[in-house]
């Protein structure tokens, strides 16, 4: 087991109406909130109607700052930094998905010292204090709401990095399975896609602690045993909670304590497709996770084939991979290139793209020669 | 699944020479600090040398409060309390188990508001506020390290009580794993023992939610893997590293987020066994759980089943309630009144107590009627 240090002062708020907890903590936090979302959809469902109504009964004064990406830039981040600074805001409330809350997080850090959002990612600038970020999930998928974490893309640089920083914590994170239930069949599959590529980050990440493998294996069984169920019913409460809670745990910290990191190797390659034709984060990684485990089936055989026992039953490395593979195309989610309409032509531009963005993994590092193998598995 | 609120705000410092941390974060912390401890063992393993150390190098002056017994009575934590108070200190170290911490936490709530510590377990009183409490845990069983619970002893009253307030969760929880290496081989156990209770009281609580019960399960495997291990290898960094991660792992909220509250109901019976004879709370609880399981084995059929599967690869209520016998046996823990000399005499006096204590359980409500039923499983 390796040395940690644990500690998550995010205040998480579970539940069927949760959400009417908004206003009283907002005021506990502050009285003028930037309010960042997405592309509206929060107008067609009726939670912005019911935040808007929240703050204004807790006389929160509220500044806008909507449609940031899906693939979320910094541009919007220092847009809303400009907007923060100039209506004098004394705190960030997301209301959205991970990029929402990604956005929200570096916006939170670039107001004080009025930073660069880009300057930060790159670590060219070290803020040292942000805003207080209060969170309202309407996506499970990214664990963003309950940890330090935040990624952004540069268009220019064609770079999308991520960035974590113990002022990043949302102070209240507000998760009301309700607010999931309009995502769509493919949004919410990749969802599941993303929160089981974030246990097996951790899974494959450095170290050796066998009670955060099994909490891996747990959620990934988990996660397997209720998609179908809201792929079916997305109106069932208990279907999304479950879903909702398994996005938060892999990703807050309990898959690798003891492990020192995740490898992340996959989510690298998974950024350069996204960088290249704006394809969601979730389909991506069902792309990329299948090939890498290809690569990776020799030096962790051991692992792989433990856990085709633990979640598919199967006891050989292939069956495991397969076993995604056909679980990913089970719940809608692309597992080939050629899937999405993305041809061998298109084949030397993820090359070249792969070997700008250095495409690694911090454990187990991917080296160049190895890129041609992989685009070959995702082909 | 249930509705929760997640906070938990405790920095864990888990590792090897974590314990060198401790100056800096006193310094960070306060002044002058109430050292607790308790029946001195601290004091033959260089434990007490290495803090003393720490704490001069770091201008900390320390007040002592040492003879916390192992079952820890109220009185202790108010004569920590008046010297606490005559001294004027402004933050409580505790070094050792759960006894000390939980006295600890008791003694950081009564301080500020000068409380008496029985009147704060039974709500007579109702403190707002605590002393920041930094503790150095010495024994793997607890928990008490990561939340916000005490337990406490009233052998007037024969009343054993548990409490909890948010301003009890340690600001900072030392966890270096070689500060247990001199753990006696039977205290090991009885460690292992109510780490192993834990997960099972979160595991028959209330409410549904697959993951928590799939990391109880977890912590249970784990536990039962390394436990032989660490018997044997006491000065094994590794296995003592996991049994302290997994015993703070159990106490800690990971295993009932979204179930609402544990049973407690085998602590309680536990409870009325160390009041009565004063026999270690780890020991207490294999006593117990066994025959707790027997009452239980129709109501909680499947679920028992299930946990016989996924920790001792049996399918029959039967068999799981063997193997925990045959496990906490195989560790040295008892398993039957008899094995501590408590014979058939005594059943009387465990059968009033246990009334007089209103023994139950805040799930499984356990009935007057079935007291004897449990001393006959436990005798």
């Amino acid at each position: 087991m390796n040395n940690f240090t644990y500690f998550n002062p995010t205040k998480v708020h579970f539940g069927r109406e949760s959400i009417n907890k908004l206003g009283d903590l907002a005021q506990k936090t502050g009285s003028k909130a930037l309010l960042m979302y997405g592309g509206g959809s929060i107008k067609n469902n009726g939670i912005y109607d019911k935040i808007i109504h929240q703050l204004a009964e807790n006389s929160i004064e509220v500044v806008e700052y909507a449609g940031i990406k899906s693939n979320p830039v910094y541009q919007d981040v220092n847009s809303a930094r400009d907007l923060a600074i100039k209506t004098n805001t004394d705190m960030i409330i997301a209301v959205g998905g991970g990029s929402v809350i990604d956005s929200a997080k570096i916006a939170a850090l670039v107001v004080p010292e009025k930073m660069d959002a880009w300057d930060i990612m790159t670590g060219k600038t070290k803020p040292t204090k942000a805003l207080p970020i209060i969170t309202v999930l309407t996506l499970a998928a990214t664990g963003s709401e309950m940890n330090q974490f935040a990624v952004l893309q540069n268009h220019e640089e064609k770079a999308k990095k991520g960035f974590g920083h113990p002022a990043c914590y949302p102070k209240h994170s507000i998760l009301d399975p309700e607010l999931t239930y309009s995502v769509p069949k493919d949004y919410t599959a990749y969802g599941i896609v993303d929160l089981i590529a974030h246990a097996l980050e951790a899974y494959f990440g450095d170290g050796e602690c066998g009670i955060a493998d099994r909490i891996v294996e747990s959620i990934i069984k988990e996660s397997i045993a209720f998609a179908p169920k809201v792929l079916n019913e997305p109106n069932n409460y208990d279907y999304r909670a479950n879903i909702m809670w398994l996005a938060t745990s892999a990703l807050n910290g309990i898959t690798t304590y003891g492990k020192t990191t995740g490898d992340w190797g996959v989510h690298d390659i998974g950024h350069v497709l996204s960088l290249l034709y704006d394809i969601p984060h979730g389909a991506s990684l069902s792309i990329a996770y299948p090939a890498w485990l290809k690569l990776m089936k020799n030096k962790h055989e051991d692992k792989i084939n433990r856990l085709g026992e633990e979640v598919f039953d199967c006891f050989q490395a292939d069956d495991t991979i397969s076993g995604f593979e056909g679980f990913f195309k089970a719940i809608g989610s692309p597992i080939r290139l050629s899937e999405i309409n993305i041809g061998k032509e298109k084949h030397t531009e993820i090359l070249k793209q792969m070997k700008l963005n250095k495409v690694s993994g911090y454990v187990n590092k991917l080296e160049e020669k190895n890129y041609p193998v992989l685009i070959d598995f995702m082909a």
